[in-house]
């Protein structure tokens, strides 16, 4: 799934780049897009009781985002486990690579507790 | 009531100095330990349904703060209502006034709608 | 001009809303893209040595944005100074008014001194 | 180096825990009082020419943090060489490991381009 970021100016700090916490943000906003794509929405989701919670991320910064600059980010599912989820990120600005990312999501319900995850997600493998 | 804020690098901005979405955070911030000086706390507050959402925000920004400085920011309860509550900043640094500000909150219930503030809230007038 | 901006997940609070520090940010979106409407770019602005801080912030919410909604952006050119500049923000989704808000900003130099607006701003009115 | 970090209210999301882009805030915020501690100043090693961006992240979440927990950060200086600099944290409340992490910094020069460390860094090894 690929997707275009403007970096806004709240999102840069005094070096004039992106600060590296804007990465996983934008991350996010990656697989709420691959979900979409896949016909399902993460509100929904979590209305239903399904909580898609990080619990690891990997991110190396290659070459700095400025404000204003047009990125290009590419979002992959890795793999669906019974109760995670992974996927990676490839962070872009007209071909250059900036950052390559991997994240692991647990499936947890409204107390905190993992649990499997929800049937229709599975279907997006 | 009184409290010490040290300026985050991650809550600069390009120009080198705090972006102005920063002060509200504290402001946040403020309110939370003014309540917690009456022997309240928010999180109990929201627990119990009433939710305390800004519905009115007023910031005038006087003089730039910067990574790493300490600044102190004093939040006075200007009045309760039956629904609202406001309250208004002075935010210093070395006696140096560099923003005031006004918020008005409403009360509100879980699904969104006005509601009165709790018994005990009032006693904080 | 008109923007269309999603709410990000992490631009969300405990209340399940967008929190009211996402607003000015989004605001300061439609500045950059109103620049850009006139041919204009910031960051250009900002590399000549003219740098925009707000001085006064003013919003007013009156419905809460919740993640993934589609929001409307109209922002409005309201009035320019010798060194300050105005503008208004209505922020809606489908139709419905979910914040109104007001800016002042101040044209400062590399050394935070207030500075005349350049030339090609003015031709912006 | 140990730290007290109080979560902000703006800081939680909608599953009312500290959103998972929280933690390198704090993580930062760590470093910067290492440096402090050993007498130095990352404000001023900016000021002479010395910036240190973050080149490499990587956060495994344990339990969350949530909203008003005072949190208690462990920053540890790992290794130096001559242009990075490795950290590892540790996040608990109350005694309870809530996340591990490692960030791996370049210096950098004013225009991006890696360069040595300041001589005045290498002494706080």
């Amino acid at each position: 799934m690929q997707f275009e970021i403007r970096v806004r100016y709240a999102e840069c700090d005094p070096m004039g780049v992106a600060h590296h916490t804007a990465y996983p943000v934008w991350f996010e906003m990656g697989r709420t897009e691959l979900l979409r794509k896949a016909g399902l929405n993460y509100r929904d989701l979590e209305a239903d009781g399904y909580m898609l919670a990080v619990v690891k991320l990997a991110v190396q910064y290659k070459a700095p985002a400025r404000y204003d600059d047009m990125l290009h980010l590419e979002t992959t599912l890795e793999s669906i486990g019974n109760v995670k989820i992974e996927h990676s990120y490839r962070l872009l600005r007209d071909g250059l690579l900036l950052a390559t990312a991997h994240t692991t999501l647990a499936c947890l319900d409204r107390t905190g507790r993992p649990q499997a995850l929800p049937e229709k997600l599975l279907h997006t493998r």
